[in-house]
């Protein structure tokens, strides 16, 4: 870990809980390598005390950055001066800075994360078929970013009602050509697979979605940070290639780092200097 | 330094500026080498943002307490819901931490760490007489443990109207018995002489006392963590026995630790693990 001295740039990372958070394990063993004089905090930050602290944390001398991470990544969309198309199509920031005017400025990475990653993993997009189960913030993002990225069929689906709706409204408004639906979380016919609830968080969970009625030869990708998780593992066996919550994570943080003026990188140099214990 | 996870306790070092602390290079390495899951993390706020800031930060769910320095170390009297005795003589606070009831509490260890630092090199406080020149946040405080370590006579003063005379009622209330004047920063006659002011933070700062009336046989503090500052040198030269700012920082941060349930040790324990560059 680097040294923190009165120097260092503080990078928040505020959510609650933060037990599972795995990026200052990712972040801060590359500042050290890369002699940069910053480090990711842990801001153990409750709902009810967002909006009141997020403005007074970024007004702090040494702040460089914030990580906005549940359960605030929709919040923070109202608490922020200005927010990227991006951000406001998917309906969620996970990323704030201070712009030069000192206005509050939020973007999102979590979808361009998830598309990029599982291009490299040979994954198409264009002109295929999506389903995103689960539709709050970093479910927005990755159906958003994938929109972006050009399929041509696109389902959300959330538990809770009307909140895949209200996505789908502002994605029709960008992709007016897409065809879009909110009525099922049945993935049988689609191409790409995502599992964007926390389902798989706790041991126990039931699956996200039926995976017997997943095509074997979709690609299948997963949310939750715990590595091969039962939903992935049960896409596994019908065939699907997947992709990991943390390849998603990994894939965006070299946009975060150059969103905070704090340098550039790859996700494969930070995965090779992480020092995640999954 | 200790890896940071979402599990690491944070000790949130608040002040402004921020570029001098020393502490996170003091605490760290100690948690480092004692397998202690907490970090120091310094914290730039400004007086305004203080007073909303710091009870937001003391909700946060891996809150392990908080460390207060300048500006803020009278203004968080009025913020916490509870001071202890020594805090409230000394009219200010430099540590906080939520009690079992949710309360917020606020004590402090300036003096304490200042005294122990003199006595441990031989420093006779009983009967005798000294001058503590500058009342704000940290010279209240040392007077205050002055006072209680058994000193017949005691001279505050700041350069600021009024602001040694409350000090001098706060402490007579507790010491009636004691010998106290405000009207002068002249060292002439006493046995402990203090620098509690900024004076020495900066290049070409005029010394906070006429040296040259300081008695050769007097013990000459700073509060200044600036090593052998100009004034201690010019004490020094007198034949004065002298203390620097960062003895009494060492000091005070067992206190700190166990006021924080975080473990045990002792100053000399602490400076043999710290990565000050000082």
């Amino acid at each position: 870990m680097p040294a923190i001295t009165g120097r260092t740039t503080v990078i928040a990372h505020i959510g609650h809980p933060t037990e599972l958070f795995a990026s200052p394990s990712i972040y801060n063993p590359w500042f050290q390598a890369r002699n940069v004089d910053a480090v990711v905090v842990p801001f153990g930050v409750r709902a009810e005390e967002f909006p009141a602290l997020l403005p007074l944390v970024t007004r702090m001398s040494n702040f460089g950055g914030a990580l906005i991470t549940m359960p605030h990544k929709v919040t923070v969309m109202s608490v922020v001066d200005e927010v990227t198309p991006t951000a406001r199509i998917a309906g969620a920031a996970n990323a704030v800075k201070v712009g030069d005017d000192g206005r509050l400025l939020g973007d999102q990475f979590d979808g361009m994360g998830f598309v990029n990653g599982a291009l490299a993993k040979g994954c198409v997009f264009q002109g295929r078929s999506a389903l995103v189960v689960g539709s709050g913030g970093v479910g927005s993002a990755i159906a958003a970013s994938v929109a972006g990225a050009g399929v041509a069929r696109l389902g959300v689906h959330d538990a809770r009602p009307g909140v895949a709706d209200d996505l789908a409204g502002r994605i029709a408004e960008h992709w007016p050509g897409l065809e879009l639906s909110t009525d099922s979380n049945d993935p049988a016919g689609y191409d790409i697979v995502v599992n964007a609830t926390p389902l798989g968080m706790e041991p126990g969970d039931p699956l996200p979605v039926d995976v017997e009625r997943i095509s074997p030869g979709a690609f299948v990708g997963d949310v939750v940070l715990r590595g091969t998780t039962p939903f992935l593992r049960a896409a596994l066996r019908r065939g699907c290639a997947v992709q990991v919550g943390t390849d998603m994570l990994f894939e965006q943080i070299p946009s975060y780092l150059r969103y905070f003026g704090l340098g550039e990188t790859t996700a494969q140099e930070l995965r090779a200097l992480a020092e995640l214990t999954e």
